[in-house]
């Protein structure tokens, strides 16, 4: 069981509002989708993600393949029952890690052969066992196994990665038993727009129930992320997701909504709560600045998440300080809370076809000059990664 | 504001009932307070810490007046609002973490001067210097300057340190305002039982609202534990709460619970928990041993806590394994709720004159030699501190 069904479209952009159904619930669009990559969001519980309105997890087919390794998971009863949690939940085929993380990889038309990063042991996976694995989890959304190229990278190279993305692609379809999991197709070329129309071509014809622009979040800028975008889309079916992999950045969501984006996940949001990096209506704040010492106001004031109830900025800087996991607990929770309300407020404003003007006022706030909070922005280059 | 009354006292061993009352509310005795040294229980909201049923926490006068600062705490509006605690808290004075943890001590009679073990500044701190401080806090019990003696300890040094404590007890008995927190006294004398009676005396005779047991856990071994008690519970009044500082382990808390404690607080069960060390009805398991990779069943398949109800031990050994914080936060609510459950048991079990019964079915299971966790226990020595 698996559907997607387009509710409505911004009269004046690209944006839309649109509805997942799976078996384990309604996804509803554009969402964002924290990243649980060991089965877990880190410091969260399912209730807490519940409260704040999440409706979708990913989780990491290599990591979990891994470790506990998928055995364990059946045996558990499928990747739902082992981490507790009832609602949608996406795996991504671990293309990414194995060509960022694992050693001495050997790819073919085949599959790929590498070296765990935990024990050093050799591992071979096919497309079809990356299939295999996601459908033995019981993920509602499974992701082909793809290869993931860096930037920059030569057009020669680019091409030739997607051509075997495209058939990795098409022997996952393959296999592929289409029992209420969907397997979505991942567009890769680079940032060569007909590289990525060809790929989108490619797996178009296989007739995926959704499609993924992967290889992004590569260390391109803004305005490029936001080109493939442009150079993608019209090649999609309007009726099925669209899927930015590992862009979370509110600017970034904001800006790829206007083009037609439905789904996204990042480890921005928790990543950089654990470091104290703090999103706020009015830019971003870091949680360590001494300033916040005696400031006994919420992180954000028109907040109404857990933390910002309950919290004042002086004992979130002091539990920081002091390296307390409550800290990291209450400031993933506020980023978390902050990224949903971003996603619910862009869905109401696409069904109201205001979606422009919700996006000006976004930004305008975000990025204030006369913000306390936008200054600091400068300074915090090492937490500003869009990855 | 603040009162004890004993309600009940065991027909058979020493064991007794009895309620404090406080201006945050109502701490039923015997209690085990968790400890939060830095204005947090590591790992656990307040919210967590009512679902278990914890009716007071610890905090650490020493700590919070070089981190954030008295200061800073008392802009905040107290302790209580500053850490979002709204039930009772018990500060220590914070001396035996000087004496344990700051560096280039100079002890005198009208202090301690020392060196901030965050940032190598020169403090000295008066015996009513910790009393103003944690009145500024806002503790609902306040315990008075101790010197804290090592184990083994001559007894020259063990009377001189004593008569020490005993003098900083009456200077801060002196500038206590008695305004609705209590002072309590800390009977010190290392493990010598004259020096423990001389010293219960001397406190008495101050009329303290209640008294500690101070200078245990510091390396001794159980019976010589359960010796000192008996050696000072006699010098100290009926009517007053009697404190046993540093003390968590179950086996120890039910075996002073026989001889009339009424309060503990230790960072056992939530410093184990961390690393990976589970309390159960059946003795100590290792949540990092192998064994429990493919086990599908709760931690204790007898506990109701949050964990219990809805994680495996497959899962929460797979956390451990990951470092996830979630495993953490998970271990910690059950072994705070195995703890807080103890207690529970116990006062109802002295409520009904079946103390001693109860002690025995405890103790059976939890070291019975038949049981596969038991045995663990060997293994685990680097785990099994008692402080």
């Amino acid at each position: 069981m698996f559907s997607f069904e387009v509710l409505h479209e911004d009269k004046n952009t690209g944006a839309r509002v649109g509805r997942i159904t799976t078996s384990h619930g309604i996804i509803d669009t554009p969402v964002f989708m924290p990243v649980g990559t060991q089965g877990t969001v880190k410091t969260m519980t399912p209730e807490e993600l519940g409260e704040i309105g999440v409706q979708a997890v990913l989780a990491n087919t290599y990591h979990l393949s891994l470790r506990p390794g998928y055995p364990i998971i059946e045996a558990a009863g499928g990747l739902h029952r082992f981490m507790h949690w009832d609602r949608p939940i996406l795996t991504d085929s671990g293309g990414y890690q194995i060509f960022s993380m694992a050693k001495l990889r050997q790819v073919s038309e085949d599959g790929v052969e590498f070296q765990s990063h935990f024990d050093g042991s050799r591992r071979f996976f096919t497309p079809g066992d990356i299939v295999r694995m996601q459908e033995i989890l019981g993920a509602d959304i499974m992701m082909v196994l793809d290869e993931c190229t860096s930037y920059p990278c030569s057009y020669e190279d680019a091409r030739k990665s997607m051509k075997l993305t495209s058939l990795w692609a098409e022997k996952s379809k393959a296999v592929y038993k289409n029992n209420g999991q969907a397997l979505f197709g991942i567009v890769q070329g680079n940032f060569y727009p007909d590289l990525r129309e060809e790929s989108s071509r490619a797996l178009v014809e296989l007739d995926f129930p959704g499609y993924a622009l992967g290889g992004v979040s590569v260390g391109e800028d803004r305005s490029m992320r936001q080109k493939v975008v442009d150079e993608t889309v019209p090649f999609l079916p309007e009726g099925k997701p669209r899927y930015l992999m590992g862009v979370g950045d509110p600017e970034d969501i904001v800006g790829t909504v206007e083009r037609g984006i439905d789904m996204f996940d990042c480890v921005l949001p928790t990543r950089n709560a654990r470091s104290g990096c703090i999103f706020t209506r009015n830019g971003r704040m870091s949680i360590r600045n001494s300033k916040y010492r005696d400031q006994f106001i919420p992180l954000d004031e028109k907040c109404d998440c857990y933390t910002c109830r309950n919290y004042t900025r002086a004992y979130l800087h002091h539990l920081f300080r002091c390296r307390e996991i409550l800290g990291l607990r209450l400031n993933t929770w506020h980023n978390l809370h902050f990224i949903n309300s971003l996603m619910k407020e862009m869905r109401e404003s696409i069904l109201q076809d205001r979606f422009a003007e919700y996006k000006q006022d976004f930004l305008r706030c975000y990025k204030e000059p006369g913000s306390s909070l936008a200054f600091e922005h400068a300074g915090e280059k090492s937490l500003s990664s869009n990855g």
